[in-house]
This record gives structure tokens, sequence and C-alpha cells, in this order.
């Protein structure tokens, strides 16, 4: 029986212009032998790789699709070059696959079916957030997108916050850039004065921002962040 | 006035002999003019920063101490190359600084006194292992310990448990490791037959093993851990 080959997560930036700064030499090596490669787009997965200029030719290299459209059922032909025992790599859209992506499909299956995973170190913009913000890095949850709608937000807010402050838990949220503005409006209006709330605005990129104030003095400054991916994590003292 | 320095959140490795994999030539460039670090023990740190091979003396470097007994009062005093506009370092004895390690008060700090804080991109067994498990990742908590005791244990790992099928959420547990096998124990005896339980020891290292099993297979698998460092991930269906 062959041996199989490695499914390997490959990180990828999250910031424009940002490769240099958060994919090391060590990624790019791993994934030079790598021909297989399962991501959310073709094109931007394409270009990224390019970018690394590690391959004689973009052309050599194989892509099928892993989105949130991918079902159990095509795995075992997208998967299929591991069996033969040649390595896979996993590509999101933005920083780590199967951080809060659908990479966590085919790395399922590789346990499934008794195949090695390799996660590679990369930007993460929930872990380096949770870093910069001074927050409680002991306990912490990461929750995805708050509702949308006014009152429905207030609520949720109030329940992180109850939880946060029960628990001792970091609160971490993300939201999509053109509803920042909204979010934080949200926040501002819910949360208590005295609860720390961190603002981490393209995270690795050029304008990066990482600020944590109770939200009395958020509040008091007041912030317009710009279209660009944020986080926002709170912790109710 | 003085323009301040910056707070750089310098990672460090997780495993032996992983330097070369986890740690960018951004990182070691970027700490390159830093004379000023706040460690959590000065020897680990001086050895970490001199295998590096980036300082032509490491007789040129400043350590602080900053540990779980560092007090707020203190805080000034180690920080004070800041506010004469030097960058200072911080680092924790494992992986990222803030993430689970008394780096955040330095954090906190930084942000009362309107300092710019830098997250470096570097190795964080929490968010390898969330990768490799193929568990939820659009939503996952990190809870720290799970108590010693056996009933105490039981009694937790059920309440994370149901939290974790209620919300749909990855609970993630650290142990140390001579108590690896006891948490097993604890998590195979407590844990639901179809519950997906992911265990990964000494991720990054030689000896890494991330591997993802429905609870029942472990049991019937088994599993001894060796006195490594482990994570264990777990998402109630």
């Amino acid at each position: 029986m062959k041996r199989k080959g490695k499914l390997y997560l490959i990180p990828t930036t999250i910031a424009d212009n940002s490769a240099d700064k958060v994919i090391s030499s060590y990624v790019r090596e791993t994934i030079k032998p790598i021909r297989f490669f399962l991501v959310e787009d073709i094109r931007t997965a394409r270009r990224y790789l390019s970018s690394l200029s590690i391959y004689e030719s973009i052309e050599e290299l194989y892509f099928n699709i892993l989105d949130k459209n991918t079902t159990e059922a095509e795995l075992p032909k997208i998967m299929s070059p591991l069996f033969e025992g040649k390595p896979v790599g996993v590509i999101s859209e933005s920083g780590c696959p199967g951080v809060a992506d659908p990479g966590a499909l085919a790395v399922q299956y590789a346990h499934q079916n008794g195949i090695k995973v390799e996660p590679m170190v990369g930007p993460s913009s929930i872990l380096l957030a949770l870093m910069a913000s001074g927050l409680n890095g002991q306990r912490f949850a990461f929750n995805g997108y708050l509702p949308v709608e006014t009152n429905e937000a207030a609520q949720a807010i109030k329940k992180f916050e109850n939880d946060s402050r029960s628990k001792n838990q970091t609160q971490i949220f993300i939201e999509t850039p053109y509803r920042n503005n909204a979010l934080i409006g949200h926040l501002l209006k819910s949360l208590h004065d005295e609860t720390l709330l961190c603002i981490a605005s393209n995270v690795t990129g050029e304008t990066e921002m990482i600020k944590t104030l109770p939200v009395k003095t958020w509040r008091k400054e007041g912030i317009t962040l710009p279209k660009e991916p944020a986080l926002f994590l709170f912790l109710a003292l």
C-alpha cells in the first residue's frame, strides 16, 4: 500500500502587500514541491502563489475549489492525490485555513482517512488582535458575526457582555468592512462604561490600528473606521 | 515631546529545535534594533535570542522580568524606555505573548499610555491545533485548564460539551504534560460517543501528533501521550 500524502494547511496574507512580513521562508520552502491545491478562489490563490516566486511556472499547478458550497460527496475526488502519496495544500482567501473558512471540511476528511495534517504558522487576525489587545488571553471566545438588526444586536451584545463578566472571557467578533461603523455604533451604545473594547483594523497592513480603551473613552474620543477588515474584542470588568 | 517607542510582541518557539520553522526572518529583522526586553524568564529569553544569531553580543541587551508576580506598580519602571522613544520587546516562555501568559499586563499599560503595540506572527499551539483539528473554526472558545479532581472534571466536561452542542462551538483546553493521560481518561469517560475529540501534542515539534476522532473510536484505539505539551479540543455533534 502506498504511503499517503500529507495535507498542508498553507497560510496566506490578511492585508495587501504583506507577504514578506507574514509568510515565512519555511512556508515557501515547504510548499514548493506541492502541485495540488484546494482553494476558495482559483484566481486569488494563483496570484498569491505566483507572488511568492517559488515556482518556475504556475501552469504546472492543479487547483480544485473548496468553498462553502463544496459537499462531502466531492471530497474523495478532490482529495484523491493524497491516496497516491502526493501532498495537497489548502489555501483560503485570507489567513490560516480552517479558522473561519471552509478548509475544515478537507481537514475532517483527512482525519477520517488517516491522512496526516500539517498546519503551518501564518497570520491570523483573530490571534494577532487578541495578543495586541491586552485583554484576557487565558480565556477567550471567537463568536463570528453579531446580528445586523439593531435590537437583536443590542440583545446579543448584552448577553456576550454578561458572559464575559461572569467567565472573565474575552469576546471576539468579526464584521464585514462596510458594516464596521454600524457595529461600532451598536457596541458603544450597548456596552457598559467600564468594559474594555479593542478595535483592530487592517491587522498586519500598512494602516494597521489596534487600540483598547474603556467604552466611555471610545464614546468621548469617537472613532470612524475605513472600509477595511476589522475585529472587535471586549472584556467586561 | 519625544515620540514614544513601540511595544513589540515577539513570538518564541513552542517546541524544541523549531526556530527555523516557526520564527520568520521578518521577526528576526524587526527585533534586531531592540535592546530592552520584558521576559518571563531571563535565562530562557537570553538563550532564545542568542539562538537567533542576530546580535553581535547578547551582553548589550537589557532584560526585565514580566511574570505572573509582576504588579501594576512595577510597570512604569520596566516600561520606561518606551517613553524615551525606545522600542521594547515582550517575550513569553512559549509561543505568542499575551495569549495564555502575563504579557497582557504590559500591553494594557501600553494602551493606557498611548503606546503603539505591534503583534508579530508566530506559533500558537491553540491556533495551529484548531486549524489542524478540522473542528469548527467559525466559533470556538479557549478555556484554559479543566479541574483536576475527578468529579469536578466530569461535571466541567459535561457542561462544556453541552455548551459546544448548543452553540456549535469548539471547546479548547490545555493541560500540563504530566497530567495529559489523566485528562484523556476524564474526557473519554465523560464525553458522548459521537463527540469529536482532537488531541494535539508537541505541535510544531519533531514528534507532533494532531488527530481528531469520535470519542468512541479513541476509546477503542486507546491513546497514551508522552509528557509533552498538549491541547485537547472537542466539538459535540
